[in-house]
């Protein structure tokens, strides 16, 4: 019997999470059962939705509760196996949760090739790189010469979006929090151009930015930056529900936009909710043509990385308070 | 030379609308040039829609200003032409705004069946059916066995989607003002259930009414009846925004519903604006389907009627105070 060290959810976050809200316990390892495999965890990454599981409401991840394992999806190598799928030594990804030697059923995992970098695997290949992936397409649909707008730009799906938003021929803009972050997606990641929502003439900046109007906003935020894209959708445009980071990290959410619904009949606008899981069936399509364009270069991957579990609380609050950039990856000591 | 009767916007409303808001005017007719006919009004339509354009901003009709001619869908006959499109005596349709003897470019008119009343032209067969027609099933694609629920559901659209939405096969839930609303739209148009949203239980109700969720929900008004049918949106469940009446007659308009975007993620609903003009080439299919339907029966159109052009205002302030149920006619004195 080995330890398995666990972060556990301590108190439901009422406010803004604090790093405090979790805390570290030491389990013995679980032997598998028939169908399980016992992980090292290699690492795992952090979602900005997550913070919407934690809010004790249903959300689509379903209502969070004290005193148990803090979920999420990481990379492991398979240590014991109780399952025909897989044999020690193989690497998977799956919902590890943030421990380092879980018990996982096998049937939730999926075997992932052991010489690529996690980060890659948890990125572009992972969650985020397939949210983006249909999100953009085939909710967003856009079009040599439109007008791709997506925000929390800088985010772990937002960069993509941006990235693939160019390679579909569309001119590119993110909305981000920060000068720096505007740089980096401006400079780096090749992005038409960039606003900071945290600048005074924001309104003004976002109009400069868009003067063709926007013909698909992809949204992580909702609120005021939602708000202001309604305002300069194009006619027939299209807006891709993907989140709302911006009402998570509280238990009070604010209104939703103004000129819903009037801005979207004058300007016979579309806005689809989607969850990444209802396109379970194309992940290998998807994965094919996002290793591709890795592969070439085409698409740069940001990764904000973190050292050791105990990390991960610390990483969770810099995620939401907008300090990171990319997918937030926490590499567990081997 | 005669004279035309004319009622002209003489304040642009701030609050509520009010009749006084509206100037009686006798101008001498306008000789027709080139292109144009001189009409005789039979009848005129007033749409809740129309409040929008009086809101001083722009809407999808432009802004309005006062000292100009109210304006509005009528029908008309011909007095004289000098296009070679009419004659004198065919019965027209067009925007003949408020006035008795119009002067109206012949491209913006159609011409129609002289056998056929006013009210019909402009109700099941003039724009209020074509937005039903095509916001029902070109946005809204309702299903057998799914739920439609539309909102102002006596009004002038909302009482054709409802007939509309039972002939594709669908339970049809109508919301609207007053119970003797709600008995008439169960009791004489088939609705399997109706609420009125003015009951103090009207959440309850609502969900009690919705058991299987809502497929398709036909908005007309926005608000907080939009904002209640976000929350028992089925999954993939489809949104049609027509109009946002509760929204039009005052000039502090809500902030939008709660639960934008983070409801429309979690269920993947689909919200969609649309505007009947957008479906211009396929008016023809959709009249000839809603006669078809009014021949056999089918479709039972309601109207409110009033007589003489001064009743005008007074019918729009009844409309929007939700006093009227179907389409409301004003019938000029002959």
């Amino acid at each position: 019997m080995g330890e398995n060290h666990q972060l556990l959810i301590g108190t439901v976050p009422q406010g803004a999470l604090r790093a405090d809200d979790f805390v570290a316990y030491v389990a013995p390892t679980a032997p598998p059962d028939d169908g399980e495999v016992l992980l090292e965890t290699l690492a795992v990454t952090i979602g900005a939705g997550q913070r919407a599981g934690l809010q004790g409401s249903a959300s689509y991840a379903g209502a969070a509760s004290s005193g148990v394992v803090m979920g999420g999806t990481g990379v492991g190598r398979v240590v014991e196996s109780r399952s025909p799928a897989f044999a020690p030594g193989d690497m998977v990804m799956g919902p590890t949760g943030w421990q380092s030697r879980p018990t996982v059923a096998a049937d939730q995992l999926i075997a992932v090739d052991g010489d690529l970098d996690p980060a890659l695997l948890l990125g572009p290949l992972g969650i985020n790189g397939l949210t983006a992936y249909f999100g953009l397409h085939d909710i967003g649909h856009p079009g040599p010469g439109d007008t791709v707008v997506v925000s929390a730009a800088a985010g772990s799906v937002g960069h993509m979006v941006g990235q693939m938003g160019r390679l579909a021929g569309a001119k590119v803009v993110g909305v981000a929090g920060s000068e720096a972050k505007c740089d980096l997606l401006c400079g780096r990641l090749g992005f038409d151009a960039a606003v900071n929502y945290r600048a005074d003439d924001f309104r003004d900046r976002f109009k400069a930015a868009t003067p063709e109007r926007i013909d698909v906003y992809f949204d992580n935020t909702g609120g005021d930056i939602l708000g202001s894209a309604l305002f300069r959708m194009a006619v027939g445009g299209r807006i891709v529900c993907c989140g709302a980071v911006s009402q998570y990290d509280t238990s009070t959410p604010g209104p939703g936009p103004r000129g819903i619904p009037g801005l979207l009949v004058n300007n016979r606008v579309t806005m689809q909710g989607f969850l990444v899981f209802d396109f379970e069936e194309r992940y290998a399509e998807a994965r094919a043509q996002i290793s591709s364009w890795l592969r070439q270069g085409e698409l740069d991957p940001l990764t904000t990385e973190y050292e050791g579990l105990e990390a991960a609380p610390g990483a969770f609050v810099d995620l939401l308070a907008g300090a990171t950039v990319g997918t937030t990856v926490v590499r567990l000591d081997p």
